[in-house]
């Protein structure tokens, strides 16, 4: 049976002040025109592929209650809380283990919580490629770049097999400019979109082979689950702090072969920053995305979004700047260049410094 | 005996959103480092010159009592509200007159309500010459310029009596740049501070000479007077609206003669804009003038000021901007280029145009 595992941790700084530690990105409606939360379009996508009862959400321990409230069609169990943060590679092999519990036939889907998708049938036909495939080799999807993105993981394509599917050559970092030009004219990369499909079974397989150490924590709390869900929740609290913390790119994906990608385009965005909020959003003649209420004379280019809840009406006035975000909270405001955007971070770091004073 | 004039009415929108209509800038603590308005600054700073019962505080009829409450130790009756704006002339003319019923021989001092001071005891011992002056001619204060400015008005200067006080060539409009630089090389230009000193009858004279219709306005209002003051107020009601509009210095100065004028530094500003602010303001070393709950990452010469009272602390934070002032308050959030500064009133004017949709 086909499980799709949704991760929805995060941080939450790049989306500051709208994104908090208590409040990340996924729990937000950051998409343009809608007040729906990427958590919960995350979840409304799959479900032609999906039952409820065929999808864990994967969240931080504090995180599960608030991302319960935004997802009252799923069943309670369906919540999964990591004790503490260990990167995806823990946290999705905690799912495929339960999963290859519950199911040892089970396929596993694993999307994130906090990107956008622009063609939702585009979308949902490039995942029953990947799913068919996945019966053959973990298998990622690659987005076809539109741009020279440097703010993006690659993945580069091998032999294509067929239905848009090739082997993975390799998973590349983050490129520089020059290095990201070069891909887009190859051809051969495409974006590394974060999605990952397996059966539960291969994938646990690939963990004992390449991240031993995670795979014997996984046993344990194996073992201990035979003792009942008591047992199960206080080993998972005594291991998932011991588990080595890292990425399912860097532990797996770099180092398991065969891999597959499906290539597709379907209006990807992974939403890092304002600036793609910005990118995305519906602008007017001026390139301006602002709230109805703002007022923008003599002023191209910016985000202007005023996201206090239930306040009274309260414009937000620019005059004469270009290719700003203004952004307002009930927690703060937030004034930085379009591309300077991507270190909104540094702000969250001075803030938590301050705090700690 | 010696009587002071401050005008206290301005339009609000060179501070918006800080000021509105309804609290124009002088009813504002723009000040650096003083929660003083500058109103109670105007009023306080002359008392060694004038006593509380000869001033009077000319002001719209809607700002009296906003007004009246700032300036708790001036008795009652020291408040005129002008039924309708009509610029300085007719105001000043009309104080002018009911200082002349109350005391033939009064010498009175105009001063402006929302101008900064930097240096007191220098602005007190120019008062006093200019009082002096105002026996012999209709006299005016002249800031020794510090810069090129092209935001104020200029009075070029001729031969010089004594005590730095010298007659008025004439007077000059807000001149462009090249220009302001040769007054400031020439030595020969003052700022216009708008500030005049007269005896009182000596100015209704002037007022008869320029401005007929102005001073049959007067007479009018003098004559109801003699019945009581509800004739003389239902009578200033009916004849302000019929006043013409026109400033002092277009109305009187410019056509009068022989007109004084003393030359003075006193760190002073008009106080025309955030801009000036920001000038004011003590500043760090990168140049912001920010409140302390402010955070401020890779920015330069910015003004950043969190105006709400009784608000939750809640920071304003500011990441790779120069030069901008960002000014919050319980109506809107504000964010300008400092040398744009000056067009702030272009977004109340666009404001008041969507209220009226």
């Amino acid at each position: 049976m086909l499980h799709a595992v949704i991760l929805a941790g995060g941080s939450g700084t790049r989306f500051w002040p709208a994104s908090t530690r208590a409040r990340p990105k996924q729990l937000l409606s950051i998409a343009p025109g809608s007040n729906e939360t990427l958590i919960a379009a995350a979840v409304r996508r799959i479900a032609p592929l999906c039952a409820p009862e065929r999808i864990l959400v994967a969240t931080g321990a504090h995180l599960v209650e608030a991302t319960r409230r935004e997802l009252p069609g799923l069943p309670p169990g369906a919540f999964l809380g990591e004790p503490v943060p260990r990167n995806t590679a823990p946290c999705i092999a905690w799912a495929a283990s339960l999963l290859a519990r519950r199911d040892p036939e089970a396929t596993v889907m694993v999307l994130p919580s906090d990107h956008h998708v622009g063609d939702e049938p585009a979308f949902l036909a490039a995942l029953k490629i990947a799913v068919r495939s996945a019966e053959r080799a973990i298998t990622t999807i690659g987005i076809t770049p539109t741009s020279a993105e440097t703010g993006y993981g690659y993945i580069e394509s091998g032999e294509e097999f067929a239905d848009g599917v090739q082997s993975v050559v390799r998973f590349v970092e983050k490129p520089d400019k020059t290095r990201a030009e070069e891909y887009l004219a190859g051809g051969r990369h495409y974006w590394n979109s974060g999605m990952f499909f397996f059966r539960a079974a291969a994938l646990l397989d690939a963990v004992r082979r390449h991240l031993p150490e995670l795979h014997a924590g996984l046993e344990r709390i194996e073992r201990a689950a035979e003792r009942g869900p008591d047992a199960e929740r206080s080993e998972t609290e005594l291991v998932f702090p011991s588990l080595p913390s890292i990425s399912i790119d860097y532990g797996i994906m770099e180092r398991e072969s065969p891999l597959h990608v499906v290539r597709a385009s379907f209006g990807w965005s992974d939403l890092g920053s304002w600036q793609s909020a910005w990118e995305l959003a519906p602008k007017d003649a001026s390139g301006n995305a602002a709230d109805p209420n703002a007022l923008l004379v003599d002023a191209r280019g910016n985000l202007v979004r005023d996201l206090r809840s239930g306040e009274k009406s309260r414009p937000i006035a620019v005059l004469g700047v270009n290719d700003l975000c203004v952004i307002e909270t009930e927690d703060a405001t937030l004034v930085v260049p379009r591309d300077r955007a991507q270190d909104v971070r540094m702000l969250v770091e001075a803030l938590e410094r301050r705090h700690k004073l």
